[in-house]
């Protein structure tokens, strides 16, 4: 009873997935593999998973016998095709961030997951599964502080490449944000406004850096967001929750307090992909045990659609310079 | 040559520094006492200057060969005219916040002062002396976060009376805020924006708290300050400056650390009065030893009206819900 | 080629080891149970495991073509029999803590598994395993605090019940130190000393509580290690190294910054279950992976030895009062 | 009514002591200085004192009508000569620790001062002044933590000269936690022990360093107090109560705290001159004031006493290994 996966995309995070799941977790094992590029699928099968089949047609894989429900790490463009199709199919599929890359194509899954009548799909957003992200909305939740009033949130990296644009800071960065805040509050967005302060000696030419998003939700709270990608020091997620009666932080990744030249000092993370490295075993065994007892619970496609929206008005706001409104249809019924 | 220093009003914080001179600092006595309402004078003389002499009129105290300089403790209202008449008398004076009720009122000190010829008004603005602020703006100044690029501010009380409007978020609170980071940034301000989250259960009807006021300086530097009045937890000053290369804040308050009940914790402050209780100290022997040696060097007239003048732009903005400009002319060389 | 595990003995933490090898960990599953009490064998495969076997016999479990490994999870004085009829039939064993209840028992299985000439046993002392004690010898390891020279420990439970006499402060509790340590010192225990300050009024009659044990390695390391397991406030495990150039902290728990009620706080935990929880699964996957590539890397036989013997000493020098020397043969170059 | 002073020896603290009662503290000037070197009178005087006069005999100084009180900065050795003098002459007298350089002369010097009659003496222990201590000596009194059962205390320096002698560790070092401790905890030592940890290698060839000094009170309260006077990395003073119901600690000295470079940091002071400048002038402060109001509070002789039997057996200690016992006469009612 073993469950098997087909992966599409053999890249980083795909490779990654399929270590995962012949290595540490419970109740999977990966059967086959396909990738664009054959060597990228031939690889990872070599190092991982020997046993798996490397399919040279995507859709093959999806129909196959072998595969009880697919993985999809390819580019996010390739995405919205991958799900539709793993719909049709009627297996279940785990999706890497972004479900897709517009709002239409999102809501096109949206459709197709209802019209099936059973949810299908899981987003690859991991944090919702990240010890700190949940031990934050456990706080929330046991009503210890109250109502939520305001956030303040910062996302920041050392420094980005010279592909990164202006834009990629709502959709590659605040992206998580946008997904975890509304997780975390059970609230939607309904505005969104983007400062840009004194801009950083440390950022390209081409690049706003730093910016502040600001964001209002349904019920009134107000969240602020610093996005940073040139800060230097460190890979640094903040998140601090002001409530009616107190204040709740999310808390910082594990270190050993030093005593060493005439410091008190605590390690900060610099590699983006060390800060979540647990929470993505969480979300994929999950995904598995969901799948296996017929009920997925993890991050769906409402959520990646409204993450989708949500991205849109933040990049639109950012040229216009304005208090600019996010409108989302009511959550249907299915994915309340 | 110890400094014979005479007292306009004896309420609250006047009693308070009546005391600091005559038990806590050096090279000073009080020498004369005036209060509207003689009873205040009375007891102050009677419990920490028995030599000083009660003044029935306030300008005669001004005038008096036993006072070299005059402490201005009455209400903010009041302060103008008395400010005026010591500058008129030749003689130093330390008035406390604000220097006048109006940014007009704190011009015509200004033009007074100036005219005059010679700095003679230290502000009772306390944050500059407070050794958290000193060894933030010390670590900024040492280069070693780079620029500023961003200020994260909290100004929160436990709770607040009936008397407590919108308003005196911006006059009474925010007030210190807005001088002491244009100290510690030495910058101006140029617009000033306010959102109201939503509100807290705990604010009383005619109250809008919390709020968030958006500044942005002449350099780019944005600052968000969070004010909120019932945040029921403690007395709450923080200020995070997120520059170039690094991050710096202000320290907390000295607490013991301990461990019980299933929890480690350190007491946050509940009473305002406690939390610059050493920086009043500071603040009142830099005057004396200002005035003994000829040379103010604390808050000046000027930054007394920069403060009032960026408070009238906050307060509009509160009221229109725009973005507002903060418009101050260049600071005349006098005050440079 | 799924590893084929078989339990003896499913209480308390057999049968979470059950659920995780079927639930959470990669490359095993459960195919054989046995119990002295058959409820106990019964609920657990109910629960975890419905397709293993329940043995009546522990022996033949031990012997069945079913059983790659075995899992010793019976009370401590049942260790030794089920360990050496383990090596006895050429197959790794995971054997809780203790290896065995006396220093001559573990010295037993020393010699037996050299006779066999390959690693088959490996102890279940986890803490070698936990994130922060990895992170801190990692940290000792860098060279960044020079070499060590002494320790700080402290090992606190909020309370005992009465059947917890004074040596088991040595023998329950001590007994993780005295084996961590070793391991992230890499230097053996040369002499102990017990101290007993004032009783505190929460211990019961019979017991004596806090106790101080003073432990002196070969290379002069000296350690100190707080024993107080009725401290009330939570189970706290703290140990701190100071070298030569600065001091490194085993990193807390982490937990949710909150500021309320006055203060400012995180979460202590109360039950010593939750302290070590990830450890368990690193462990036994580590376990299970080091049989299927036929390299066991964990705890060893000798170190279970060497932490007995500590052990003896410390509960001799707790009735003594003197200083008693341990003394402990070189590690034979199998075990090196 | 400006109390005046008399200053016997204005080497480096006699110095900053002057300049404390002339430009920092209220209710005192310097009126009188003597010191065996000329050169260091004259300098003090020329810098803070112009008024004072200098006084070539110490004890025409201590009988002069133009001294009030004595401050005695010279050399341990001489303290006792001038201690006595001044009770002498029946005037209060401020003495710099160590009270006098044996437990027998501080003996005399407390018979002196119960024959004189009433207490004249303050030893200049500064720590029970410090804020830090005095907060946790209050979270003791509170009852918060229970009873004290254990201390672990830490004294350390970032390196001493080739004068710093391994008995120096006690009579230099640690005598201010021999001090302190037993105010904070109102208790007698009882007996002590020292053990020598592994020598660090930036220790100079003669001196031991680091030592555990192991100290127990009449109540039973056990105290373990690292010295490590090479630590490299800081000045650092660590104390942490163990109480029945929980913990407190000092709080450590306030310092912005950072993030740069990959790391969460707050500065470690290295001069242990910074480390209880606060508390210099609440203890001088507190001289004077108890001074003028007839009635002293501050360190009195029997403390200095028996800070000076602790040590002797502390350094007995340090020589013989053994568990060396403290025995002191009960305190004396005048003492009480
Ligand atoms: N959740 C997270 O934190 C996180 C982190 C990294 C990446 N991601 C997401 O995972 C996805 C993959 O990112 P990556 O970093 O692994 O990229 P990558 O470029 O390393 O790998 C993508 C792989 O997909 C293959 N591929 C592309 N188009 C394909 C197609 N049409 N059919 C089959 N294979 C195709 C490529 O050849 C490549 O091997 C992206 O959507 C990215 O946003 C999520
Ligand atoms: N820097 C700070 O943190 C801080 C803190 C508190 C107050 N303040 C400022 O200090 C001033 C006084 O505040 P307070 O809390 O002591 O108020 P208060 O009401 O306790 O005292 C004011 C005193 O002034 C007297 N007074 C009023 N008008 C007078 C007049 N015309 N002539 C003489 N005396 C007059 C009143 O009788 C009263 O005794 C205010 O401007 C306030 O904003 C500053
Ligand atoms: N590593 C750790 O942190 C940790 C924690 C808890 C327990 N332990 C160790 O695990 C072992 C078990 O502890 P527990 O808390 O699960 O105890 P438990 O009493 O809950 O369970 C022990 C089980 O073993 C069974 N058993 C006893 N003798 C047997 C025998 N001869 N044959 C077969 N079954 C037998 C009992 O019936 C019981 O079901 C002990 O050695 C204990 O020290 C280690
Ligand atoms: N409380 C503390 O933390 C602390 C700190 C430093 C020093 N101290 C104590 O203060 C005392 C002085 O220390 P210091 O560091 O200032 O030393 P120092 O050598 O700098 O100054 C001592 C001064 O006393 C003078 N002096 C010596 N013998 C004298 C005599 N017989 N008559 C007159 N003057 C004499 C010397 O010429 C010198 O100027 C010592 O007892 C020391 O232990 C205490």
């Amino acid at each position: 009873m073993t469950l098997k996966l087909g992966v599409i995309g053999a890249g980083a995070i795909g490779q990654d997935h399929i270590r995962r799941c012949m290595q540490t977790l419970s109740g999977s094992r990966i059967t086959a593999v396909n990738d664009i590029n054959p060597d990228n699928a031939g690889s990872a099968v070599a190092r991982y998973a020997a046993d798996a089949r490397i399919f040279d047609d995507p859709h093959a894989l999806i129909r196959s016998d072998d595969v009880d429900a697919v993985i999809v790490t390819s580019w996010g463009a390739t995405h919205e095709a991958f799900v539709l199709a793993t719909i049709a199919a009627g297996k279940p599929v785990f999706c890497e961030k972004p479900l897709a890359t517009t709002a239409e194509a999102c809501r096109r899954i949206v459709e197709a997951e209802m019209k099936h009548g059973r949810r299908l799909v899981q987003v690859g957003f991991m944090r919702p599964y990240d010890a700190g992200y949940r031990a934050l909305k456990a706080t929330l939740d046991s009503g210890r502080i109250g109502e939520p009033l305001m956030l303040h949130c910062a996302h920041r990296n050392p420094r980005v490449g010279k592909n990164y644009t202006t834009d990629m800071a709502i959709t590659d960065t605040l992206i998580h944000e946008l997904h975890v805040l509304r997780w975390m509050l059970d609230d939607d967005y309904v505005s969104a406004q983007v400062l840009y302060p004194r801009k950083s000696g440390k950022a390209l030419e081409h690049l706003r850096d730093p910016q502040i998003v600001l964001l209002e939700t349904a019920r009134g709270t107000r969240i602020d967001v610093e996005i940073f990608v040139n800060c230097q020091y460190g890979y640094d997620v903040q998140c601090e929750v002001i409530g009616e009666l107190g204040i709740a932080r999310l808390p910082e990744p594990s270190a050993v307090p030093l005593r060493s030249e005439a410091a008190r000092s605590e390690a900060i993370l610099m590699d983006w992909k060390e800060r979540f490295i647990g929470a993505y075993d969480v979300e994929l065994q999950d995904f598995i045990d969901g799948v296996r007892a017929g009920v997925l619970r993890g991050p769906d496609a409402w959520s990646g659609y409204c993450a989708a929206v949500a991205a849109d008005a933040c990049v639109a706001a950012q040229t216009s310079g304005a208090v600019t409104p996010i409108s989302l249809p009511a959550a249907p019924a299915f994915y309340r």
